[in-house]
């Protein structure tokens, strides 16, 4: 007999999906048009199963169990989003400025984030946000912080999950792109960034005809300080890596702790030139048959950096090379199918699942036969770096064919696997002992990643699963060249999987996610009044209400001022042209949601303040004339009163 | 009896909004968790009504009956959103850089339109959008076009609706801030923009203790080329105004064609100052029990303005001086309860309505009256600037009272009215003749702007109203202190109107929003290969698979590059430090959604490339060393390998 939950998600899967299924049938239709009620009755389903989904689902007026954390793609943010309503609650900035949240829009603490931030001397403006890491503690997530990487300017975001704010940006200046960021150790010791497309490491430049000696990967091991809440880029370290195309990685964690893991692809270290009538990258990167899994001993490894003489500082980082690594035992190479994806560590472990994009198998390794291969030293041989290569098959437990295309693979609670098929367009379920496919849903279309609930945690909960596919076709009202991708609910407690909606992605190009259960987070919901929320502290030049003022010092203006339902104090700021004008503005106000705005007409500033917030924005008031200032979010029926004049007398 | 339909959506109301209807009673609780049976039951709903609900409204495969394009607040954007499945399908970038988009990212077009768009000598990387305007042909939207304020930097956006982007960022140079933007004249011959905080118009600055004598209101009308998709600065006008603080706007349709209406706050002319223990804006401008509706003769002031002599030029833009204003009988000012938020023209173009906030009565004047007083020049006198003013009693229909807060009305196209009450957090459902209040119902909570579809046309369609609301109190999981605010969906197609579904909106705090049918829209899939989105032509510089090339021309290196899945040819771009280089790419994919985006690493550029679209991106390549780019957007199994290297050479 089924339980009465699994009911309801049959039924809403019947109720909400049906056109899903249609479509399934016919993908070249504007979505499904079938009846709901038929499809019930085929599936054995009553109308009182259809009102007790209803009753279980809707989300109107309730909380969500769950919270995904999905990165934006090239939109360079994170969006979060409720569980299972399907509810975008917020895009959170992190490498791209984003004036609602204030986020690099005025405030001087993220001028100084983001001037620390700039790559080979520039200001960098957006970010390729791919993999979201949620910290954790015993290798479960425990709602604190959020890491994202950025693949084009290699760099990781660090975000508060008190206020749901980027505290930090940290670039990396030894890679040329990243792709295996962030992934932390099971107590965030570390958060791991791996390069993707290789430079040269050691010299500034070469051409790329010298891409064996002179273009390498890295993985970075960001020290993470939990205190602080900030990457300590001083107690960081990287790894040299072959030159490779290093993609996604994963930390080991129960009996492989300690340990990480890398895939790789252009294991033929191909260097295009289409142009030359060269093969494309896309052609001489995938002749090989095999590429290398790389398998790395962190603990150790940071034992290695921390001796002196063993790491070289390289651009500020700590940098153990290859050859010490090789001959420390830091890394080894096991082979993997052909141009790799997801490189995934099971709950327990004790396993890591690997998808070959150009191979239909899923490969699964036994970290415990890794383990002895590497203590025995049982190689088959060493690639042309020095770097030993594990026996493919004396370190696998076996493969399972899934389909064309596999890519990435989650865990459920009950030793189940679930594993994205990018050019069959389907999730694919499997047990991983005995290996089998247990189940297969079709989803619209082409998915990359997919996010289990606590997924990548010690003990996932499995329920609902969500395909994050890159292409929509006719599933939404046509917006344009540009369109949404689709985000498909997929409901995980029955026998059979069953999609539960389609969500419309319109607002960046996500890669993965991460679902963590809304009660493992304890956000605040005003700040204490005067906080800096780059500190979590009183601020210095945070004021209270009757502190008001305006002081000069020298060439410099500075202008003590509160905001208030529903004015500012001051109301009039008067400088002359050429002065610094230093703004230190406190929202006094302790009720939820009771933000207000800050922009000054004409000089590019736009802050946030959330109530108790303080910032302060500084300026030259290079141009003369009269300024209007004013509150930019809707506080009160008076809101449109609340603003106030800087006025810049021109100079002489 | 009730129609089927209506039953549909009544048992939705019951279905989907039953924690709302809880939650009403109960405003400080979680969410509600009643019963959805218990409340169906109550309100006489069966289980076979909740089933029939759900056929109708579930989304999922279902494409919607209509698109909401509604303001994004100081995010600087549009968001598209469908109804009425409440699904965020795009967010436009409008006056904000948006990486996603490649919008302001590496294009020269963008980077030549935020050129033209700069203010006082500023780069501007930020709007604050508050009023979105669909094109109108006949009163009713066409489909074409999409115009939007900027508040922040009085700025106007073009957005054409054949691929929802924006295409011109026009600045106004007489303006502080804006706020009566966009709204359009009824076949779109002007968009609308007019002032919100007075500055100096004719000097460049003067103290605010001149403000009677030196700051003006100002109302522009820019000329639209529908031909071209373009404002056409040159042949758009302003209109002085007094120093009040102009804020809604509409323009008349039908009997009222050829005017506008803009009501204002602050007749009182207050100029703050709290911290010299003056009354703060809040205060100061809320004295008096009349501020001013701005009635104008937009047809005339044409004439005017195209008349030698009688506009000044200011700035570059031809002003009607506000004496020649009054004296061509261009501007009346009609009485209007305290401090008025909106001025809604029925859809019959009979009647405007205001409503005041600080006052609890809509208030409805008659076009008709309005004519007759201005042609008969009855006066009650003039205002200190020498503007006549009407006599209230003699123009106005009636008042009705609607409660505390009324803020802005939309109506259906059966005679009724709906008003928007802020204080009292609900929306109140009024007919127009008689004058007289049907029902009302509560939303979470303070309700700014509310749309109905099809709303701002001669003949709207109503059966959907979306509230705008500010804040959502606990009705979304919590997510930090910046709070989403809360898009309620509405049923009017009942006797009452019914809660459907809440839409929390964290990426943004929307202002306004218009509701088109989603049929008028007719958007391209793809670009005809080799199209420059700016102009909608073939771009000079595109080029066809076997064509591609790099040529030098003194210290400019061109790359005619192209990108199909999954590779750019060419792959390899080799510069010397300090050249130009200038990156002609085009996809020549015209498979739909095959978008590609192409990032150069650590050089801050990022496009996105839909099928057949073609832009130049230039820069200097400053910095010596080897950089990849890479396709941004994952468009294949070989993504990862669409990817090449810009080899920069240093400097001698």
């Amino acid at each position: 007999m089924v339980a009465r939950r699994q009911v309801g998600l049959l039924v809403l899967a019947a109720a909400l999906a049906v056109a899903g299924a249609v479509a399934l049938e016919s993908c070249a239709g504007r979505g499904g048009t079938a009846d709901v009620g038929a499809i019930a009755r085929e599936r054995g389903l009553t109308d009182a199963d259809i009102v007790a989904a209803v009753k279980t689902y809707q989300p109107t007026g309730r909380l969500d169990e769950y919270l995904m954390f999905s990165s934006g793609g090239h939109g360079g943010q994170v969006l979060v989003i409720g569980i299972p309503s399907m509810r975008l609650l917020k895009v959170i900035a992190a490498f791209t400025p984003e004036p609602w949240q204030g986020y690099a829009t005025g405030a001087d603490e993220h001028r100084e984030m983001m001037r620390r931030a700039r790559v080979a001397g520039h200001d960098i403006t957006w970010g390729d946000t791919h993999h979201p890491a949620l910290s954790e503690t015993d290798a479960d997530y425990d709602g604190q912080f959020l890491f994202i990487g950025d693949k084009a300017n290699p760099r990781i975001a660090v975000i508060d999950l008190r206020d749901f704010e980027t505290k930090q940006l940290v670039a990396n200046p030894n890679m040329g792109t990243d792709h295996g960021a962030a992934f932390v150790t099971p107590n965030t010791e570390y958060v791991i960034e791996s390069s993707q497309y290789a430079v040269p490491l050691w010299n500034e430049y070469a051409d790329v005809d010298r891409y064996q000696q002179e273009y390498r990967g890295l993985v970075t091991f960001w020290k993470f300080d939990r205190q602080r809440g900030r990457v300590d880029e001083a107690a960081s370290f990287s790894i040299e890596l072959p030159p490779y195309w290093q993609d996604l990685a994963d930390a080991g964690k129960g009996p492989s702790a300690g340990w990480a893991f890398i895939n790789s692809f252009n294991g033929e270290m191909a260097t295009g030139g289409i142009e030359s009538r060269k093969p494309a990258f896309e052609a001489g990167a995938s002749q090989n048959d095999m590429d290398y899994l790389h398998i790395l001993n962190w603990q150790k490894a940071a034992q290695v950096a921390a001796t002196p003489g063993r790491a070289r500082m390289q651009r500020g980082q700590r940098v153990i090379p290859l050859r010490t690594a090789v001959d420390e035992g830091l890394l080894f190479l096991a082979p993997e199918p052909k141009s790799p994806h997801g490189a995934d560590v099971t709950p327990d472990g004790r396993r890591i699942v690997v998808g070959g994009k150009l191979d239909p198998h899923v490969t699964v390794y036994a970290f415990e036969k890794i383990k002895q291969a590497t203590e025995q030293r049982a190689f088959t041989g060493n690639d042309a770096f020095g770097v030993p290569i594990l026996d493919f098959n004396a370190v696998i437990d076996g493969q399972l064919e899934v389909g064309l295309g596999p890519l990435h693979t989650q865990f459920d609670g009950e030793g189940n696997a679930f594993t994205s098929v990018f050019l069959d367009t389907k999730v694919v379920k499997w047990s991983v002992e005995p290996l089998q496919v247990l189940d297969e849903i079709g989803v619209h279309y082409n998915v990359g990643h997919i996010a289990v609930a606590e997924g990548d945690t010690k003990s996932p909960d499995g329920k609902y699963l969500v395909s994050l596919n890159k292409w929509a076709i006719d599933r939404f009202s046509p917006v344009g060249p540009l369109h949404p991708q689709n985000f498909q609910l997929i409901d995980l407690t029955g026998e059979k999987m069953q999609l539960l909606y389609d969500m419309p992605i319109g607002v960046g190009e996500p890669h993965y996610a991460q679902i963590i259960k809304a009660d493992k987070l304890n956000p605040q919901l005003v700040y204490p009044v005067g906080t800096s929320p780059g500190t979590m502290a009183q601020a210095r030049d945070a004021v209270a209400g009757g502190q008001e003022r305006i002081e000069r010092r020298g060439n410099e203006v500075h202008v003590y001022m509160t905001a208030i339902r529903s004015h500012f104090n001051p109301e009039h700021i008067r400088v002359r042209q050429g002065e610094r004008v230093v703004i230190h503005i406190t929202n006094i106000e302790q009720a939820r949601e009771a933000t207000h705005g800050f922009a000054i007409a004409k000089y590019n500033i736009n802050l946030s303040l959330e109530p108790g917030e303080s910032q302060t924005a500084s300026f030259v008031a290079d141009q003369a004339g009269v300024f209007p200032f004013y509150c930019t979010e809707f506080c009160s029926a008076l809101h449109l009163e609340m603003a106030g004049y800087l006025l810049v007398e021109p100079r002489g």
